[in-house]
């Protein structure tokens, strides 16, 4: 099933790289953690990092009630939600072919508020997607607290992906016969030891969801997975 | 020297986390390597990724002159740029409590297109700043790709950075008593082994600039910092 191709997020520079299967916008949305949304307030334009979390074909967002941020993109304004990751560093023999290989995604839409009803299905997605099996081992919102966190949804729909891979593209050009050393250097995100709090008990273990977090952590780093 | 705090940039959730001084503001662009830049199009936002390099009070910016985002800023647009590193996720024992570490720092201005006569010195400070050294190792462009870049420059001026460090907040609640565990998963973004392009002759050794980098990235991780 493919998003909504408008000449609004139709990539334009350097077509080939340009994706618009629901399953590549899934992938980039899955794999980053901050999404930065764009909104216009009095004229200007603005652009705020949330962290946020997919389920099925929405995107979720949230914060506290007092974000103007927030307020604003409730009220159904036009948004922008662009997520980026970079995976290297392009290095060319000439300036001009340095690169980087990433992937982005840009999606266009308006947000609603999640009703009631689906705040404690959208919070369970957000806590266990960042540490999976975290929900059932923490306190669950009060009232109170519900009351002060605005969650917003924004539906999967005019979307695009943007994605650089591989080497340098300056390999059969006449550059490559220079003594010029060219390749990636890939980067990647990575989880250092967990910090217990500093009044935390030391008796207390890491929990079975930091325990699996930190496994299938070291599990890709052996498959050289990013 | 502090920079400009207007209403539109002042931080308002959580005042505390909220920075001013230029040197905050160096430090998050200098550390991370995309910039978020939004802008307005026909009355709606949009939001794209661009890799940046900061000289002094300057930020800039660059990319095909095709770029239809590069095309709408050199004209002098209302932007804002956004650059954002999550350093951690924080685990309280309420899921209310639950958040990220981050250095988030937001800028508003317009851009304007860098003359001919300073584009040299731009481009190399985005080459050295990404790999140090690496501008005298490769050839420099030629009339013609200079030709086919668009580089724009922003006076920092107009900005905040807002930063939360730190184990969780709950520390000291009723919360705190329960056997729950609670901390800091921080996160990195390392350099993983260089990979040669694959048509590179197989004697050439890898250039001064990358072994550089590694080892200075080495002995990060040895320090533990990020």
């Amino acid at each position: 099933m493919r998003l909504v191709t408008s000449e609004r997020v139709r990539v334009r520079r350097s077509p080939e790289r340009g994706h618009y299967a629901r399953s590549d916008i899934h992938e980039v949305l899955d794999a980053a953690i901050v999404a930065h949304v764009a909104f216009i307030e009095a004229g200007r334009p603005y652009c705020m990092p949330f962290l946020h979390v997919r389920v099925g074909e929405t995107l979720y967002i949230h914060g506290s009630t007092g974000s103007r941020a927030l307020r604003i993109l409730q009220d159904g304004a036009p948004a922008c939600v662009t997520i980026t990751m970079v995976d290297g560093l392009v290095l060319a023999r000439s300036v001009f072919e340095h690169s980087a290989n990433y992937r982005s995604a840009v999606l266009l839409g308006r947000f609603t508020p999640v009703p009631a009803e689906e705040c404690d299905a959208a919070l369970k997605a957000f806590t266990n997607r960042l540490v999976p099996g975290r929900w059932a081992e923490v306190r669950r919102p009060s009232p109170k607290e519900l009351a002060a966190t605005s969650l917003l949804a924004l539906t999967i729909d005019e979307a695009s992906v943007k994605v650089r891979t591989g080497p340098p593209s300056d390999g059969d050009s006449s550059d490559a016969t220079d003594d010029v050393w060219a390749g990636v250097l890939p980067m990647t995100t990575r989880l250092e030891p967990p910090e217990p709090a500093p009044e935390l008990r030391h008796d207390l273990p890491l929990p079975q969801s930091v325990r699996h977090l930190y496994a299938a952590a070291n599990n890709d780093d052996h498959r050289g997975g990013r």
